[in-house]
């Protein structure tokens, strides 16, 4: 064993790359900036015997003789975690950001608000939090059932709380970008303060699916998404604040003669976050009657809105839900917890190629996966359902194709060891076993024949 | 602020104690011991404003000048986590441990097996684990409503994970005592290999309460036990292990015709135990026959059996359910989740005293609160039905009486700002909040003087 390694930064080298070099006498690793360092380790440690990835088991171990140049393909190698459907303690968040990190993501886009739960404190709006933070009950599978539990549901992080995971994140390079999602989705704000929507006087939508019911545009509201994102803005130093603008009814909109529609609200809160010298990122949905130029589009419906934000000159992050959705069931086994959306093994992972014919490969900035909650009603299940598809993901997001699944499979095989040391409960390769069925809790399988179909028709404004 | 400490162990102070000096120009912390030092931080953690806390955030604090001179009363400063009735993975048991040692504990009692789900891996017996440590699904509240959810539960800890643990624990100056329920308590493991039982060839037991089915006494049986009990000691390094003996129906021993009975078969374990240098831990019904006399006794059910214990010469750790046991629940509000046991307010627990009139106070070597976890479904769950509590306890095992509960209660106000900083999730003192309430698992609560004549009668053999 050589010992510790000489860690060296050399600006030569791409910011996040590094170079590995280990012979029978010493380990040299450099790296373009201290993130180059940081990947250099991760490498190092998976070149370790999984036990030398066990908390606290000590010892001395083993190294092959490597040299290992290596830098990113993208820039934004990122992972969404809703924490609204299903609130996440902070020590499980921690370990997501943990995990993540050892698989060289570098952002963690964490969705903080929804119909079903509202996760931040913002000072001068408490209701946010002892109303919205908490629903009655929970949806149990997939909404066609009409079945619920029962027991209510809830949670909320406090601006310390908030600090403690951006703080983690950077030790581990990764940018913790905030979503506030609006003006749609905002049930559980509404529910806390009726004023901010039209008419609704209910609670905290108990099932799963879009709320119809949206936030009303009187300036009084308008200053109050201000104020949220002012104070998130104070929390989250990331240059990108994400401010949803998916799935948002019109209904609403239109019942009350409202002409200023919702580009017209998404111009106004970029607006804002530009004081502040932040941009935007919104879902493909803002593309519709045009969004602010610098806006990032996270193109999810499917793999066209890619190209046409593109086209319309804006950096893009490819998430195309039938590539990167990870509540999407990850087999046909009839032993899947939950089945919703559509096929999607870790090989389809593997197979995703982010830059769609015809688009300047420099407009997709990145990639990244998404790990909706709904039906993860703890970190173990939210662990099945990620790992290993991030694995396969992880690789898309950092290195060029073409790609060898044969060859990827068996790096898998090895690679599990590791997560096993991790103890991260993934999905075994020889599919669920008994204990991880939620016959409680049944699903909805879709075709993805169906789904793409369905997306075609879903972006239909965004092409005309 | 003086900044770092001067750290020195002195032999001169108890082991376990430590002498604290802050003054404006200095800090200086004597131990015992690396424990007493330990001790010595936590003390020095507490003086902090509970900001520093606060993982990751970085910053220089005040501290107030004292002088503490400190050792605790009680050598056995215990806290039994169920991790059987529900499995609770490794990063939740190392947080748990965590805050325990916070509290300045030094025993977490890992109650391993049950009925309802086996929880550790043991060469040679692998349906242990890919049968016994799942259960087709569990019951939802007290068993009087015979309600059930449908959801299968389950997981185990690999021997690298329990040793991880241990390591962990340890890091802390707490010593992990592993616990294999036998020779009740066992339907998991009957389930997984029928020959260890009497002909039953059912399930892992999916209600709450105590099997009648049991392990038989043949001599195959025994060396499975032994087995287990050799591979628990290669990895559990403590002194003491427990191998529970409580709550076992004699019904199957009897009808098989069997003589020799449970004070037998403990005696046969103990022995085996004395091989490896171990002492055994049972509970109080090991006593009924006459227990191995170098038996620890955990003294469970209410004031008498400690006494007893003591008298037949036994050192004993007192655990009294109607004093310590946090499933019990905390208030008589409706709010409650599911409600079992007696009530057991935090003042209650405050008010406990460990050492029965007339017992020398040298046989009750400790104290210990149990967390038995058939109605904690998850960390933030068992996060509120053991804190505030363990704070109470933890100053019983530590500080000798006199108590005065006005004062606790307002130190107890200024510590619930630490465990805000920690991110635990506590009971308020102001009562539940409408979102702890589980009202899918309804509970069976019980009055004081009923349980209290229940357990008289309970322990007449050990009076007899």
């Amino acid at each position: 064993m050589p010992g510790s390694p000489s860690l060296v930064i050399d600006p030569a080298l791409p910011a996040e790359g590094y170079q590995l070099d280990v012979t029978p006498d010493s380990i040299s690793l450099r790296g373009g900036s201290a993130a180059g360092l940081f990947y250099g380790e991760q490498t190092l440690r998976q070149l370790l015997p999984p036990q030398a990835l066990q908390q606290a088991v000590p010892g001395s171990w083993p190294l092959p003789v490597v040299h290992i140049s290596d830098a990113p393909r993208f820039a934004w190698r990122g992972v969404l975690l809703d924490v609204a459907r299903h609130f996440m303690p902070v020590p499980d968040v921690l370990r997501f950001i943990d995990l993540a990190a050892f698989h060289k993501l570098n952002v963690l886009h964490l969705h903080l608000t929804d119909d079903q739960g509202w996760r931040v404190d913002v000072p001068g709006w408490p209701r946010l939090t002892t109303v919205g933070a908490w629903r009655r009950e929970s949806m149990l599978g997939s909404r066609q059932h009409g079945r619920f539990d029962g027991r209510p549901h809830g949670g909320h992080y406090s601006s310390d709380d908030l600090r403690a995971i951006v703080a983690y994140a950077a030790e581990r390079h990764m940018t913790v970008v905030p979503e506030i999602d609006m003006p749609g989705h905002m049930q559980a704000a509404i529910a806390a303060y009726p004023e901010l929507g039209n008419g609704f006087a209910g609670e905290v939508r108990t099932a799963w699916g879009i709320s119809r019911h949206v936030l009303n545009l009187r300036p009084e509201t308008l200053a109050f998404c201000r104020q949220v994102l002012d104070h998130i803005c104070d929390i989250f130093p990331s240059p990108v604040i994400a401010i949803g603008g998916d799935e948002c009814p019109p209904g609403e909109w239109q019942s009350t003669g409202e002409e200023r529609g919702q580009a017209w609200f998404t111009a106004r809160m970029a607006a804002h976050l530009a004081t502040r010298g932040r941009r935007i990122l919104g879902w493909d949905e803002i593309l519709a009657g045009g969004a602010p130029p610098d806006a990032v589009i996270a193109a999810w419906r499917g793999t066209e809105p890619a190209a046409l934000a593109a086209a319309a000159g804006h950096d893009v992050v490819a998430c195309p839900d039938t590539s990167v959705y990870l509540d999407y069931r990850q087999s046909d086994d009839p032993g899947e917890p939950t089945p919703v959306g559509t096929l999607l093994t870790t090989a389809d992972v593997y197979a995703f190629d982010p830059v769609p014919p015809g688009v300047p490969a420099d407009r997709i900035i990145g990639v990244q996966a998404n790990v909706w909650t709904e039906h993860m009603e703890s970190a173990r299940r939210v662990d099945y359902m990620t790992y290993p598809r991030l694995c396969a993901f992880a690789e898309v997001a950092w290195s060029p194709a073409p790609r060898d699944l044969t060859d990827f499979e068996s790096r898998l095989t090895a690679h599990l060891r590791r997560l096993d040391a991790l103890g991260v409960n993934y999905r075994p390769p020889s599919g669920p076993r008994p204990g991880d069925a939620r016959p409680d809790a049944p699903g909805n399988p879709r075709r993805l024949e169906d789904r793409l179909a369905e997306l075609h028709e879903m972006t239909a404004d965004l092409r005309a």
